[in-house]
């Protein structure tokens, strides 16, 4: 490792406590370190403004930062354990380079900061993107609730037959679930899109530091006004982030439980394209469908992010290092829950039913509850329509079809009256 | 119990299956008892409006609805075991009022939709009062701010001591904190501001109910649309909710952490008043924080809650009796989460800083870094400055007093331009 | 509340801050509230093996303890809100009966050692228990996989048709899974087994408590040493009993998925007698099976039980009032727990397998694995027989029957050679 | 990718399908690729046992196997995304170096079988460790608590004063514990000692196979009978592993927490040899315990991975490729966790009490107990005592010092008397 920033001429140091210390972080910080480049440019232009920088210093740190940014794209600079950490390897590099101008890039701020900005925008693009996926899947859905709108599909309760239900109510409902979560990425996004850069490392510093312009150079929305609360803000804010995400991979589970079910040969509903399945080692006989398994399994990442900050975040107010671990986490869940998310919208698109084996599982007893609430709308007090209906269930379906239960379920949202149209506003109303 | 609104005749039923199936549903449903009745009587209008009920029908179902809420209130009417929960009861007590009336209050409803929109009334009046003790408790906290910016209290990292800080910053950090928590909760309370009534159990009804009517009557902001996507929020909104709290009562237990060593004999910063404490039943000695030791545990008790149902919720779309397990913990995590914060504001507001243990905990070497930026401000790169200053730590109090390294702590929202106008503004512009 | 063993004269109580301190610990306490006399009284005796009583207080006291035992199970005592706990009730109650020797017997004794010694007592208790229904349900398990060992049941793996199974092989895995179940409560009975009777406030005291005879008086196996150890021992014995138990309840949850997927009209495979299924209030049509969907829920509310406790445990050594939010943890997560777990062996004998849908469900595709493991053994090096059967899937079961299939799964567990005896003997190898 | 074995003609392939499916399933598998291996000598040797190898084959697979073995080892062999996980890689590299009989190293195994025994043998492996350091932990803190047993530290309740205590009891506390923590280690990696191999797809096959001999060759205590339950264990067994690892990190959480109080400059009690401690980038006085605070934050990591196991096991029986994703979790729960406990030993014995703080640290209060207990002993029922003692508790210490206050603490286990050899004892039984 080269010389660490902080340390103290003859002070011993253990290899094993080093690696123990610096753990993964070089490799984590890989994931942000483009993002931690921009925030120092803008902590550079902040810092010229004030006078701590010359304008030759400030275009020199400039355009190092973004020729290190260039190399690491590009591979020619490399992230690793030669570093304590990226925010060390930026501070290093500009010394290298650029001498007492590289010296000069920490002043005011501290790494307390810095990965808390970092984080912060690498965050905001990661709820953004949750927003972008929820709302790609809900226009997918709306645009086959209104084509399968009256394709009929058993509706079930506790996984028994209940009512006759259309593709077109179940698509309906997942376009629904994803604006929800599309709103909820981006409030998220919202609430957190504050600038914690220019809090130190805690409790500011004796410069008049200009943090109007950082945030706005930065694209926040406002100041994270206290230093303390920056600090404080640190686990708090990805905990916010990963609830936003899990709103939508909870939902992903489901829709995966549902396609598990329907591409059962039991249930037999739904059609899966070849790319989305498996064979097995042993069984010739086997397609399976590990694609929904997996999407179903994704919120477990995403829980156990989640749980991994939440259980580090006993602590007094003040940074401490356990903190650290916080970034292997919220990496963790969001790559998960991105990856799954990211092939929803297609695997969709591409699922095909089976409308056959769907009507035939819809049997005479799921007419029992339109007899009844017929029979309510007759004049007979509903609770005695229902005991009756329920002393002929298996006569309940005579005369009736699929097709015409649909056309009567006219409650609003219902299958008659799938209000689609109140869906596509909520989904372009959200902000952009 | 009563019987059974749905059970058919001759069907043998056995006490112990039975009453592991209610479990403690009729006590739990005490909690939102009031709620479910409200949403009865907005039901019964929507029913009056389509014809299904009678004015006389409707008037009498509001008359016994008011009167059974006014019997609950007051004791005359218990929710207890003779009913298999308060659905049921609702419907069994107005059938023996008012017979056939009563019969057809459960027209076009099923309890599917019954249990979700007295949930949501219920979470939401939750919510509302998390941003409002969220509120209080910023503004108290601003208040201490502004009454004690100038107060040195030692600032720390690591616990180890850092730099000079003021209690002032240490409270508008709360501020802040608190300021976000109740934007969260309203947030939270906006997103999961959907009606379900009318929603029946899952899959609507073949009546054209007036959700228009309901939605309005009950303050909702606006239609849940998808009567799927309305049991696939079971549980959804319920977590979504708590980690709202959850927000506040991570930080109640940070705030609890640092007043937890700040109440200890070696910090000394703080002095609690006597009925925030108990004692021992060995230790004649004893004055213990006990309420304090509550205050951080109380996140365990949303963090199971969350828990709970985030176990749950891996199952397809449609109702399951599994969703059932969610009530419960909604009201545990609601309940310890209110009861703690409850009690903060009065205790922030009487918590008594020592200013004499805060002051002789300043140590010299927490100048150092004053002084290494004094020095960058100067000229030097700050990196030589810091390994200057590094090298004479303990000469860095020289001439110094925590009173002008304050003064001097300038970047904004530091403890020289603490910002609690903005801060004051941002509570000022939270939705009422 | 009665006075407050420890509170100093003169002190202000605040009322709404005395509720929230003393929480619902009475009600929590009758939990096990027996157990605490029980250790009361094993107290007793050892401060009169050590002169701090003579016999004729501890006969007193012995026969006072057994009193209130007595009134408490009949419900001639009710443990309230006049005490501020348990532990204080019973002493309260001695000192009102029989006044300097009722003063005696906390001698050595802190609240702190009382509810540890009570809550161990009481996880043993309930370990036992599911010990006890784990075995019962592998008993039966074992019986049924006897019975019908031959009868076909498709295997599925990722809910795909695999290759032809059988009931037998069904219940011997759950068999096999319910005897390891037993073996782990039984082994973290055996853990936690240790006296902390005797630790008073976790520092001992001073005087030579005769923690020998406690420990055999209460059946303990071993003495818990070190005081300080007995109090970072609170929540961790308390984790491994939920652990133990949510092992038992894991298992539950995936049986319960079974059946629920079993139970379904497109698999069909069981029939669930009609006690342990519900109706809809507004479907006629439905039975549900709540009690299998209680069951597959049940994991979560140890799972959240757990959680609360986890959470509570980022604290220093010592007592902590944090800890005592883990007495309704564990009552809650075991109440849950073995309420189902007691209803699980009946549920198990009283199902009925529905033999033509099974076999029904049984296709071509299923021998595939057959045909290739006969041609390895042939001497076709199995990779290349793999692919021969996969190209021929559909004519794989030509001359085929699942009897014939199940006869010739002969490696040592599957369906020719389910081993039942070998998990008779374990069964039967557990401690009793 | 090199072909997949499952893979039939024709069969579209999406890339980033693929991708998703294959995740970092290469990456995970190189750390139980030699566990791999062994057992695939084992599974070959079983087979020469019933004929489906020649003696000729299986020495030249045995070499094959070995020979891969010492490639992984050097590097010779990269487990890359050339193959799709590693147990394919094994049978590759089989095939390409020996035709035919690679093709027959998969007879009657699946991968579902071979992913098992290899985790449970790295598992075990792990636990083994777990139970070493846990050992050698409490030998380090009996050694410690002998030498320091008389040496003066303050005893915290509610981490206020309480009464005086020693080292001696600190350290044989946490002897305690992890004597515990060890035999709970080694009680699970007992319970999870059962050979899954021969189980293949969770239904057996139709072949005699040798699993009497594998369970011998591959060191397992016992068979683990039923295919079905070896598919239920996958997952659980994972669970139970991480819980005894948990067992050990929540001790070392708790002792890092005592540990970062007793090195703040309040406490002042312990001094941490420097290269523990890591420096600030913007504060040149800081010297921080980093170490300490890895440590107290490794159990988040540990309870991450059981959250991520425990949300994906709500499912049927039979594999499901949910279960894949239970890989990195226990990855991430033993590597951080096996990584903090390695440090263990030798930060504990190098800590360096600072006893003049400790001593400064004890007040009169704290002789209170002492006082009352006495005052019981002399024959004042113990409540009047107690009284008496907490009117005077500022005069509590008079004539009386810590020394003579350890002395007099006789009870069994605390100060006076630490019982070492008992645990010692303890430590000496637990098995190898």
């Amino acid at each position: 490792m080269s010389d660490l920033l902080w340390q103290k001429p003859g002070v011993a140091v253990d290899a094993q406590v080093q690696a123990f210390l610096a753990g993964d972080d070089v490799i984590l910080d890989r994931e942000f370190f483009l993002h931690d480049i921009a925030a120092s440019r803008a902590h550079a232009q902040g810092l010229q403004r004030i006078g701590i920088l010359d304008a030759g210093e400030l275009s020199a740190l400039e355009r190092e930062l973004e020729a290190l940014a260039a190399d690491f794209r590009d591979g020619g600079f490399e992230l690793d354990a030669r570093y304590e950490d990226g925010h060390s390897a930026i501070e290093a590099r500009l010394v290298e380079r650029l001498g007492d101008a590289g010296k000069k890039i920490h002043t005011g701020r501290s790494r307390n900061d810095q990965v808390l900005v970092a984080t912060r925008l690498w965050l905001k693009e990661k709820l953004d993107r949750v927003a972008a996926l929820a709302r790609e899947t809900a226009t997918l859905a709306l645009d086959r609730a209104q084509a399968e709108a009256t394709l009929p599909l058993p509706g079930y309760t506790h996984l028994q037959r209940a009512v006759v239900s259309s593709a077109g109510l179940w698509w309906a409902g997942w376009a629904e679930a994803f604006v929800d979560d599309a709103r909820r990425a981006l409030d998220t996004a919202a609430w957190i899109d504050a600038n914690p850069l220019g809090t130190a490392a805690g409790y500011g510093v004796n410069l008049p530091l200009d943090r109007a312009h950082t945030t706005a150079a930065l694209g926040f929305a406002r100041l994270q006004v206290n230093p303390a609360y920056a600090q404080l803000s640190r686990g708090k804010f990805e905990l916010a982030a990963l609830e936003a995400l899990g709103s939508a991979t909870l939902d992903l589970r489901r829709i995966a439980w549902d396609l598990s079910l329907f591409t059962s040969a039991e249930f037999g509903f739904v059609a899966l394209p070849a790319q989305y399945t498996t064979g097995s080692s042993i069984m010739p006989n086997k397609r399976n469908p590990d694609a929904i398994e997996l999407m179903r399994a994704t919120h477990a990442s995403v829980a156990a992010a989640r749980t991994e900050i939440e259980q580090l975040l006993s602590l007094p107010s003040g940074y401490h290092r356990d903190l650290q671990a916080s970034k292997g986490a919220i990496f963790h869940g969001f790559g998960r829950g991105l990856a799954a998310l990211e092939l929803l919208p297609a695997l969709l698109a591409n699922l095909e039913w089976r409308p056959e084996r769907m009507r035939a599982a819809i049997d005479a007893g799921m007419y029992a509850t339109d007899v009844a609430v017929e029979q309510a709308a007759a004049g007979v007090p509903f609770r005695d329509a229902y005991r009756a209906a329920a002393e002929s269930v298996a006569q309940a379906g005579e005369g009736r079809t699929p097709e015409a239960s649909l056309a009567a379920r006219v409650s609003p949202g219902a299958c008659a009256d799938l209000r689609l149209d109140v869906l596509r506003e909520r989904l372009a109303a959200l902000p952009a």
